[in-house]
């Protein structure tokens, strides 16, 4: 056979851990979802218009102006140290006491994440999740052959007793997990956030079984009522990975995230990280450092937590308003997202291709799952359309959801199982920018 | 045994793969080399007083203006379709035909390098590269435990018959390497290009073999006498990955580099760099694609050219009016290197303090080797100090040399062997920024 016949040529030479890397089934019907009249409320894209935009072009045009010959030139794998510094001001937000040498500039939270994986899992190792998880989490754990199992969550976010349990039973059956990770606040996809009384009583189940946790806060200032929450890293700073990010309380497009780690850890991310990239943006991180410095960044996050307050508010009211019966949802305190569980025999990832007929997009449940669930549930987001939009958006949702359950109660199609045998098809798939 | 008493309280819970991943002894030193005093030899930190500042500022400035919402949002994880059509017109200019839809933009070409190492490796594969080869590129192939074998080199690069020779050995012991590793044009370290005749040899030797090519062109564009030669890639697109950047030409702060594969090989890093780091820094990517629309690019290579051919020169002659005779190096007609070969008896990594104490620095040679060889070499390089600042920094190392050379003839210390049980310990340190 001639090799230059085959489709791909190479595909006898990839690496094994390429078969954790698919291209995700939906990703097709997204390209449709992003026409104009389809309402998306698929994606986790903060709204950019909010932010001054004259104000950060003057940063960028002075940053050139002033430093041209440092923000254009190599840096430091590690980041920049004054950036760093600033870095520390941000997390004392939410309880943080670090030290600038103990954190790492990354090119956006999700490249912490690789790293992260990367010098902690080998193939097979488990990493426990919640259920369900963000699912750039889950591509970048499959893309490094990890086994991920999940942990129950609840309105108050992981169950304490399920951790419990799941690291027993994963012990009796001789298995370790690397670590815990988890988004304790405005959960991705979930829309809950883990109680004060909880954050204490994983914090001390990690230590009892000596388990580290990699703790993901993107949306931790951008809560709508209260005070942040202390994060899971100011109980447990010696056994928390804690990544944070500048895409929700700033703009993605620098892609600025970081990780602060225990001493030895956050050693081997930046060796890691300088053999993935040898530095992250020297330009993206000095504009976020004069932002920070000259722009009153805290405004802005107020600015943001209205007009996410605005929209929460639109989505919910429309749910409520709009939505048969059987139907339940989550009622997210701040972040992005809202989870729908459909009543039993309705299936999210079938319905997909109806509801963008219908000028309506979301992420089947099936994405957040590494072992195939989620059929039950989506997600939907209420970040960047307008409060009109998204009142549209429900009200289209709600009625492919009426045409289905008739048909359902019509011809009786049973629920539909999740199908094991196709787990990690949405899973294993790199999150599309839109599912971000 | 108290777990936190340990120096790393998690050092039994690290991947595999992290044994590749160790610090460089020679940092510590590079921190002095940085010291005003000492003249570096050592980085390849491009010379970015030569930009037109202003003009950047301005369109830094305008893109936020006028294109804000877009440029700092999420981005496809392939990278921008205009910049990837603009890279291909870069690309012509050596001869590659490729379209648009072929190239991935990435975090620098290091991420490229990462990339492609990722989705090809598994622990223990193997990888042809050159003697020497580029640090960067062999710290990332230890940190997927890579196994590197070394192909010879000369005055005209990788010689053919050595190439052939490998692979014919390497196969009667049951190996095949999954890929050459190769820089063609103004090699780093080892300043020397591939002749056009080789660049067909070496194609034909690949298709003969089966195997795959990956060239790194950083500095292609930046020849000081003729045209570009055409890359190895318009010899045989369908067997090459290539790897560019704009690191060199324009600036690397802004880290964008790409890559140009076949089809199946370019998806695979595409789903690669999604779980990554979810898309390359979109605000970096249209400052490029915006800079290469209205600025005059290609005049700033040839000022970039001149610039270097200026310094080149001051380096070569300084090398020819001030070396011990029995010192050898290459004479490099582009880019930013030149490979200087010691005396038998010298070593250049246990020279490094003394020089560095007579405030002149240089890359030891062993860091370009993944076998430990190399003391008998060094890099400098020429790219960053002004002309008289190289000068004096030859005139510095001479005087290092002569003394050494001086204590060598008196005591006769036999000559120093590579110490192969220490192999590694640069080679799989990640490269130092000055490095680059």
């Amino acid at each position: 056979m001639n090799v230059r016949s085959r489709l791909d040529a190479h595909v006898d030479r990839y690496a094994a851990r390429t078969r954790g890397m698919t291209a995700s089934e939906i990703r097709a019907l997204f390209a449709v979802a992003t026409r104009p009249e389809v309402i998306s409320l698929a994606g986790g894209m903060p709204y950019l218009s909010a932010l001054p935009m004259d104000a950060v072009s003057s940063v960028v045009e002075r940053l050139v102006m002033e430093r041209g010959a440092v923000a254009l030139q190599y840096g430091s794998a590690q980041g920049d140290q004054k950036l760093r510094e600033q870095i520390c001001e941000v997390m004392a937000l939410e309880g943080i006491q670090a030290d600038a040498d103990d954190v790492i500039v990354t090119v956006g939270s999700q490249q912490a994440l690789d790293l992260v994986t990367r010098i902690f899992i080998d193939p097979g190792d488990v990493i426990l999740a919640e259920a369900p998880s963000y699912v750039g989490a889950l591509s970048t754990f499959a893309s490094y052959q990890a086994q991920v199992v999940h942990v129950e969550m609840d309105d108050d976010g992981l169950v304490p007793d399920r951790l419990r349990d799941t690291i027993k039973s994963l012990k009796s059956a001789g298995r370790r997990p690397k670590f815990l990770y988890t988004i304790p606040n405005f959960h991705n996809p979930a829309g809950v956030s883990l109680s004060l009384e909880r954050r204490r009583e994983v914090a001390e189940i990690c230590r009892e079984h000596d388990l580290l946790i990699l703790e993901d806060n993107p949306y931790g200032l951008l809560g709508f009522d209260e005070e942040p929450m202390d994060a899971l890293y100011a109980h447990a700073p010696d056994r928390v990975i804690y990544l944070g990010t500048f895409s929700k309380t700033f703009a993605p497009g620098f892609r600025v995230g970081w990780a602060v780690a225990p001493h030895g850890v956050r050693e081997k991310m930046v060796l890691a990280a300088e053999a993935a990239v040898l530095c992250p943006p020297v330009f993206s991180q000095l504009a976020v450092s004069a932002y920070l410095e000259t722009e009153p960044w805290k405004d802005q996050i107020k600015k943001y937590q209205e007009l996410y307050r605005e929209r929460r508010d639109a989505m919910l009211s429309a749910l409520e308003d709009m939505m048969p019966p059987s139907v339940t949802w989550t009622k997210p305190t701040g972040g992005f997202y809202v989870w729908l569980t459909l009543p039993n025999g309705l299936d999210s990832k079938a319905m997909l291709p109806r509801a963008v007929t219908a000028r309506v997009a979301y992420v089947p449940g099936t994405a957040f799952f590494a072992d195939g669930s989620g059929s039950t549930a989506l997600r939907l987001s209420y970040c960047y359309p307008t409060p009109e939009r998204i009142r549209e958006g429900i009200r289209r949702l709600a009625g492919v959801l009426e045409d289905e359950l008739e048909l359902h109660s019509t011809f009786g199609t049973g629920p539909r199982r999740p199908q094991r045998g196709q787990a990690g098809s949405e899973l294993a798939s790199a999150p599309y920018p839109d599912l971000a």
